[in-house]
Parts: structure tokens; sequence; C-alpha cells
């Protein structure tokens, strides 16, 4: 392809807004260009690298015989009400209402389509297991689009999902996934963390996320310095640091020789901080309750403390029932922040904020800032694990301007429920083998998640056994972010000149420019390309008339892998000039071998990444 | 691929809505299936193809220079506000607001995404011609979608949209696309009608549509028995059979034999037919006249009968100003019809409907029925050629119970503006000829289309010429609807027992029909398969355990090009049944010869299609 053919609009320039590496390279290049905040047209120059990475995700995808589909990206709603997530997703969903006033919901992700679909075929044990996928527009409706391509509204997704009998088939197509996924960022030149859901201690994992490293990654890492394990934040446990929670009885023994609980007063203290000070103890001491309100709480809670008459629905038919919302006090031991991703999990809620001053107030009795659990009895209590360690402690006493202290736990509070609703820093211990944690920010490429039966059994999936009984099937999914991916290539592999691709993503192979393209350097350069493109390489010739020095700025900007120069003089000798993109020297080569060389060079490389 | 490692659920059943034999196939062969009303996903053995009929539009489309992007299909609702489209497009648009309160626009067409990315990038004329296209998912809000993928409300289409300096640019392009067109549809199988919008006779076209015929066709074409004129009755001409209209002094003149006017009663006469039989006279002396309301007018009205005050607004900052509505009479003889589509042309309107009883009354002071040309002075007059060739005619006498006779044309009324707004059919003469015209249904896969200025203007697109002199460019956009394109294939291609796809769009090339798959039987057919696919043969192993007439049924269903049949009885004598589909007559091959042999036929069909 000549360059004059094709549109690659590059630039010196740029965009105010693009403040990470891959959003400024792929605009300067000529890649992307913006639609609206969000929204970002691919340029001939993008879509063939983008094309690259489709490719080797539906080869790799194919290879393990998921196979391809295509339903709509405008998706019934019906669909979404049935799952319950019409009314759980909340703002990022993009509905539309169409001329007839019927629900739509432009795609984020396909569970309830695939569902459907496979609902409506599926007979027999003989046809599982199945696994389908498809690569598609997505949209989600994000607030604060931005990072360019990195997180768009509008981007394209590979989505899996995958139907079994049981655990054992499950697994199988899960393993078979994430080795697909290893397989899929290996060739796209990517070095990704596999981030286990559950610690490895804890058996057998449900859900892998591939991060990839970047200083605005929106996911925040917990790694060991001594072992590979690494978790995202949301759900990163870590080594006990506190005694082991006793018992009741365990306790009335164990704390006779703590003094009784006893209240204060606490002026004009504010902070724990302040606390610790006035009472001249550390933040390990003390017991922050924070109180709670959650949406959407699938947890049984009718027998907890002032839930008996809770509001209730079914967000579908098969769904159970959830409570509209309500109220919990959360303790943790002081020096602990609560993540709020872990209570969610814990309540089944779909959504979890603090509670509004006035509800602290009423259901505490008092200011905001005097919570505690001991004699709180309007809402259930968790206690993070944490708690359930200590003996002496200090805590809000319910009242303005008092705290308790030598609270005990089991003798003068309990809770309702016992909990790991910790946030994990780095310093803390690695669950596994004890080493030092440590955080890293990244971002999601791709997950792959044992769903089980939540979509089979809300939109009624049902086949046959061996002996015509009836079951559900459990279920998998298994997504990649295709934009993504291409932008973390870029994050991965550029310098100050530009970007500086892998063979297997790159948009062209190698680019030829001559000095000036007349005369015999055009004739040698037509030569060249066209033996390229005859072994197979992707040629891009900067037939341009512009100074020499502007295309080989636009050359690196645009990260070809391989670069041929051609000018008179070299030429005289019977020499062009070869360069690999981001290595210093360019080297001499006899004409006829160049294109040869080159060919091999790109192959190899092809060949070693799909290894 | 192994049959029981795809997922094809073939039917024996039909459903019900489906009753044209591609929405019937497709559905039957497990290619497709119904997400919603108009949104249809399609399954492995239908992506297959559909892929196949991208490629070869993808591969047609690089071959004339149009260069591959890919915008957003949620596009900016501003560039629809700039264009005029976002009011003038009416209830077929999907909008969409987002939860910033933004509008957005689920894309039916790319005009004004492709036209703002241009925008900014162009700069000098050395850009130009620039031809970019997009094959992506479309949506258009379909009252009644129906007949499957043919008329679904999602859909994927390829547009492409060219820019150029001049005419001239433009024509060569539009010529290129027209050949791009007729290569796509000839290696797709289809026999295509190409329909242009203007008669040869008229001078250049500036577009053409690209049909097949089809009895559910939404299209109505005109075409000439004698040569190869067609048309598309929206836009269809033909040959006068009225004299040509006369100036009023030349009317003088001409009416001096015509007795003069008369109003005469004409009680309990309902209809023309009526009139007729009452004044023993036909209809084509009959003046017919209706009232229409005509919306986003863009014709110039203000000196006409009645428009001087009309309420105007401007769609868009650089379009011109509309008027929201206004009434029209328009005339024709009594055995015509008025075409809506040409009448709307002519006034510039986004929408024309016959106006309502009450206003019928207000602008003809009568009851619905006497209409006529003669002393209306409310609104404009349109008179179709037609009535300037009519000197002595019936027509309603704006009063109850009255007509006039004796109306001549020039003599008792005159016009605001003549033009062909009548509708041609069948037994017309052919306007390029004379010959015979006849009807066909038509369905429109693609349509070429000269756009000029409309959308540049609007969106204020310049470029600057050798002498750095700002002009804006003219552009072409060229569509192809993907899914219809495939349908209309299996339209062309099948028989009682399915589809008989052309080998350029099968899913497969070859399906293997083992009678029972195993031992030898397995051991041959494995080894064919192999063979067949290390040719580049694509094969589908019927491995399957069910009876040998299922197998042969759901072959013939699904079309494959050519089936091999290996059983016991023919292998032990070193040989296999093949056929082609479509073909009555199997016939013998040595097993070493057969997949030598259809690797061979394959190969030659698919060189044929794409000569």
């Amino acid at each position: 392809m000549k360059f004059s053919q094709t549109f690659i609009p590059t630039l010196r320039e740029v965009p105010g807004d693009a403040v990470i590496a891959s959003h400024r390279l792929m605009f300067r290049a000529g890649m992307i260009r913006k639609l609206a905040n969000g929204l970002f047209a691919y340029l001939p120059l993008g879509l063939r690298s983008f094309r690259k990475v489709e490719t080797i995700i539906r080869e790799e995808m194919d290879a393990i015989g998921s196979l391809e589909i295509k339903p709509t990206v405008v998706v019934p709603g019906e669909l979404w009400k049935e799952s319950g997530r019409w009314t759980a997703m909340g703002d990022a969903l993009l509905r539309v209402k169409n001329r007839l006033g019927a629900d739509f919901v432009i795609s984020p992700t396909a569970e309830e389509a695939f569902t459907s679909l496979v609902r409506d075929e599926l007979n027999s044990y003989r046809q599982l297991p199945l696994s389908l996928y498809q690569i598609n527009t997505k949209y989600r409706d994000e607030i604060r689009p931005r990072y360019g391509v990195m997180r768009g509204r509008e981007f394209v997704m590979k989505d899996a999902y995958s139907f079994h009998t049981g655990d054992e088939s499950l697994d199988e197509h899960y393993q078979a996934q994430g080795r697909a996924y290893r397989k899929i960022f290996k060739r796209c030149g990517l070095t990704v963390i596999p981030v286990k859901a559950d610690s490895g201690a804890m058996g057998g994992s449900g859900s892998e996320e591939f991060m990839v490293e970047s200083e605005i990654g929106d996911n925040t890492l917990l790694l060991c310095k001594a072992c590979d394990y690494a978790a995202n934040v949301e759900k990163a446990e870590c080594k006990l640091d506190y005694s082991p929670r006793f018992t009741v009885e365990l306790a009335r023994g164990a704390v006779s020789s703590i003094p009784p609980l006893e209240k204060i007063d606490t002026p004009e203290v504010k902070t724990i901080a302040e606390l610790c000070d006035f009472l001249e103890t550390g933040p390990k001491n003390f017991i922050k309750t924070l109180i709670y309100k959650a949406v959407n709480v699938e947890l049984d809670i009718s027998a907890a403390p002032g839930c008996a008459s809770l509001a209730k629905h079914k967000p579908s038919a098969a769904a159970p029932e959830v409570y509209d919302e309500a109220f919990f006090a959360v303790a943790i031991r002081g020096d602990l922040d609560v993540n709020e991703t872990k209570l969610a999990a814990v309540l089944k809620a779909s959504e979890l904020m603090l509670a509004a001053d006035s509800d602290v107030e009423r259901i505490t009795g008092a200011p905001v800032g005097f919570a505690g659990p001991v004699g709180l009895a309007a809402v259930p209590i968790i206690l993070d694990n944490t708690v359930t360690g200590m003996n002496d402690a200090v805590t809000g006493a319910l009242e303005k301007d008092k705290h308790y202290r030598h609270a005990a736990y089991g003798r003068d509070f309990t809770a309702w429920l016992t909990a790991d609703v910790r946030t994990v820093k780095a310093g803390d211990r690695c669950p596994v083998c004890g080493g030092e944690l440590y955080e890293k920010k990244g971002n999601e490429l791709g997950h792959i998640f044992k769903l089980g039966y939540k979509y089979t059994r809300a939109l009624n999936v049902n086949y046959l056994d061996e002996n015509g009984k009836s079951h559900i099937p459990t279920m998998g999914c298994y997504g990649i972010g295709l934009d993504r991916t291409l932008a973390s290539i870029i994050e991965e592999h550029h310098d100050d000149a530009g970007i500086i691709w892998p063979v297997s993503a790159a948009p062209y192979h190698v680019i030829i420019v001559p000095i000036k393209y007349q005369g015999a350097v055009l004739e040698s350069c037509d030569a060249i390309a066209a033996e390229l493109e005859k072994a197979g390489i992707e040629v891009l010739l900067d037939d341009r008339d512009e100074r020499a020095g502007v295309k080989f700025n636009d050359a690196d900007l645009m990260g070809i892998p391989w670069r041929i120069v051609a000018g008179d003089k070299n030429l005289a000798a019977g020499k062009v000039e070869i360069k690999r993109r981001g290595e210093a020297e360019a080297k001499l080569t006899g004409i006829t071998a160049a294109a040869a060389e080159i060919a091999a060079a790109v192959k190899a490389e092809l060949a070693a990444s799909s290894r």
C-alpha cells in the first residue's frame, strides 16, 4: 500500500486530554479520532492493528472449540428484566425505548442474550458442553470516559459463554479459556498479571482477571514479594494479624482479667487520631463503626435486628426475593478500612453507600462520630473478623461526647454476622506464604468467571440427562476488551518517538522509505515492495513528497517493526538500509537480500509469539 | 469441522411467521434464531455464510481504493442536528439519551459521522479524492419488521462515502463503485437489476439502485420489454401520451373552438366513474384534484398563493430555511395517480400526506369531492404535465354538487407550477425507446448515490485548492445491506429440500456423510476430510449417530455445494458417492480421486464467479 493512497493523518501536536501514551500515540499516528467524549473512530491504520488483535482472539477461541455467533447489539429489555439486571445494573446500562414503546438495551455484556438462545435450543445432555462467543460492539454509559479507547463508552468485546452439565466440565472449559487467554496476550506481546479472585490457599478459583500494570489503572492489585499470589484489592485477603475469634463462652473466661466496660467523656474529640492521643492508645485498640445503606439485598435478613418489616421485591420470576434497602452497622479495627466490594458481596447487595447523617442519628441515637457495637439494637451488626480478636477496645457509646473503653467482644457486644470485609494494603502478609504484599495499579483486559446457575436459573434453562431427568446447566463467561488490549500493547511497547509494535499487531510489517521517490530509487522500492508482498509481508511504501526527516519521524511514530530506507547513494553501491524499530542502529544490506531477510525475520517473530 | 462439535440446530418445522423461502430456510437450517421481533442472532452456520459475503464486499471495496474505517455505532445526536436529519428523519431513527442527558443516535446510516471525520482532517485538494467505508451494525426502527433478516431492525451495512474536488472525480469513483457492486453481486451468485434513478434519455445518472426480483419486494420496478430501461416506480418516467403543454397565448387561439366553461349540476355523483357515466365521457377527460399537506418544504413558495405568511425554520445553521408545513392542490388527468415520492421531490418536502377533510373544506370552500383548479386561489396549484394538454375537461367547481365542463388549461385556469408527478404503470411506454413497460416487485440490496454538497455544506467542510482558495467538496455515498444480500442468495438459490449455495457464499464447501461413522468408513471419511482441508477446502463431517436419511435431509437443507457419501458397500469397491447439491444424480468416484476432484471443482467455481 502506498502512503498517498491511504489515509493516515499523522500529527505533531498532542491533544490536551491525552494523558497516557497509548491515547497520545494512537491520536498522533492517525490511528483514531474522537467523535464525541468516549466515542472513537478507528481510521485505516488503527483498524488494521485492531483487526490483528481480533484475529488472534478469534483463532484462539476457535482452537478451544468455542463457536462464534452474532447476536444483535440492541437486545430486548425483557431478557434483562428476566435476569433481574434491568434494575440491578444502574445507570451504566444504556436503555432505549423504540417507537412502539418497547424497552431495549444497548448490550454492555450478553449473558441474557446467549442464555436465552441456548434455552430455546437445549434439550439433551448430549448437546453439552456448549461454548459460544461473539466479537461485537458493546456500550457502557461511563460517567467519565477517558484515556482514549482504554476507557471509552463504545468498545468491542469478545465475550464467550459456556454451558455444562456439571462443575467438572465447567472447570475443564474454564481452564482451556485461561490457557487461551494466556496465549492471546502472549501473541499480542503483552505482559499480563493473572489475578485470581480467591487465594490458592482457599481452594479452586472461580474467577481470574488478566491485568496489565498501568499507572492509570482502575484496579489496585496486591502482589506477594515471595510467591506468585496476586489479587485485586476488591477481593484480596491477608494472613491473620489478630487473635482468632472466640466464642462467648471462651470470652467470658478469657476476659476475667479485663476491667469492666467503662463509659468515658471525650469532649472536643473529633477524629480517631485525637481520640488515640486523648486516651494514650493506638488505632489498633479502637473499634471503628460505620453505618451503611445497602440496596437490593439478597441476603436473608428477616430475623436480623430491625429488619422484620422491610419491603421486599422479586427482580424476576425465577429470582429470589431481595430487600429494597436495608441499613447495617459495620465495625472494624481502627487502623483498617472497610472494603465495600467485599461487604457488598457478603450482603449480596447491588449497591452500597454510607448512610446519610440523619439516618446515622436515627439509628445510633447520637450525632455522627459516636457509633459503636455496644448496645446498638436498631440494625444488624456486622463485625469484621479483626474485631472478634478485640477484648479491651475503645468504641463509640451511642451518645454525644461519650466513648466506651475496655469493650470486649463476646462480653459487651456480639455480632449478627462476622465476615472478612477489610481492605488489604501494602505491607499486609500474603495469605498463601506469609510474604509481604505490595501494590500495583492495573487495568483489566480480560476476565474469566464461573457464573454457576445465576442466569440459567433466572431464565429457566433445562436439559434432560441420560435418564430423562431435568436439570439446570451451569455456566461460565469469558470476556476480553479488544480496544483496551490494543491500547495496552502500545502502553507496553513505545518510546519517546512513537509506538514499537510487536509484529503480531503491527498495522504493516515493513515501511519502505525512499529518500526521494523517483528514478532508480522508485524502481528499487517498488521491486522490494512487490517481493515482500509476494512473500505475504504487509508493506507501507512512503511515496509522499516530504523531507526524509518527516518520513523517518512518521515511521517511528507509527511504529512499524521494520524500516527499509533507499537513497541514491546506497543504491549506487547496491545497498539499502534496514532497521528494526526500537533498535538504535540501522545496517546496510544488499538490495536483493533485503526482502528475503526481512520476510524471514517477520515470520520468525510471528512463529515465536504464537508458540 | 465435525457436526457434533459445532452447533447447528436444524428443524423440520417452519416458524409460523416465516412466509418467504430465505426466512424459512435460514431458520430451519439453524443459521439464525430470533431474539425479538426484527432482531436475529446468527448461529455458527449462518455466521460463516455472512462472513463470506462480508469478505467479498471488503475485497471489492479495497480493490477500488476505498479505505475501511470503524466509527462507532452510537453517534452523537449533535451531528444529526447539524445536518438537519435529527428532525427530518422521523421515527425510524432510534434516539437515546445517556445518563448525562446528551442525545445519541443508533446509526441507521453514517453521512454525518464520516463527513465530520473528514471535516476535521481535510486541508488540501491533494487529500482528495478520498473514499472511506465501514462494515458495521445499523439500526432502523421499522414499524413492521418481517421476512427474517430481509427486513430486520438491526442489520449490517457496508456504507462508503467519497469526497471530491468536482463532478468529474465524483463520477469516476461513482462508476468504480457501480462496477464493484456488479462484481460483488456476481460473486454472490445474484441476478440483480440495476435501476437508474433518471432515464438514460435525460442524461447522466446520479443514483443507481441494485434490485433483486422478489414477490415480497418493497419496491415496484418498471422495466421495458424492448430495451434495458429499468426504474423504480418512485422515479419512473414514461413517454408523453398527452399534447405538449401550450402557453396561455397559444391556448387563447387554440380554444376558440371549445365551448365556454359551463357549470353543471352533478347531484348524487360520488366517484369519477359515476361522473363519467353521468356526463357520457371517460376519465381521461377529467381533471382530478387532490389537496396535500407537505411538511418541511424547502422549495421557495414565498410568492405562491396563500403562502406569504407561513412559518419557517432553519433545520441547521448552514441549511436553507424550510416551511414548517404548507398545503398544495395537485391536479392530474383522471385516469392517473399522483406519485407522492415524485411530488415530495418537486416540493423538496420531508413528508407529504393528503389533507384532512376539514382542511379540504377550508381550502376549496366545498365538501370533499368538488376540488378543481378553476378559481382555486387559497393554495398553490401544481399541475401534472398531463393537465397542460387538456382543453375541454371536466373538473370540480368548488361547490357542493357542481362541476365544470369545457375547462381549458390557459383559458380557464393556470398553474403555479407544472411538473411530472404521475405514477407510471405497466402498459405505459418506455421513455427511452417507446417500448411497453411492465412491472416487477423488487428488493433493494444496494444503492449508489451522488449526494453533492448537502452534507459537506451543512457540516461546513472545506479544502484549499492549488491557489489557496477555499472550496466545499462534493460527495457520494454507496451502501449494501449484508443481511439482505445473504437472504437474497437463498431466495434465488433453493429448492423444496433446502438451500443450494453458490460455492462463494456456502458455509462449508463440502459435507461428508458417513452412513455409519465407524470402522473403515470413519477412517476413510477422516482421511478425505484431512485431504480436502489441506487443499484449503472447508469441510463439515456429519459424525452424528443419526439415520442416513436424516443426514441426507440436513445436508440438502443446509445446501452445502458438494456431498460425499461413504458407506461400507461402496468402500469395499474402493468408491465413494459424490453429488453436487441441486443436481439429481450422484456418481461413484474412487476414494483417492474424490478429494482432488472436488477441490478442483470448488476452486474452478470460485475463480469463475470472481472473473
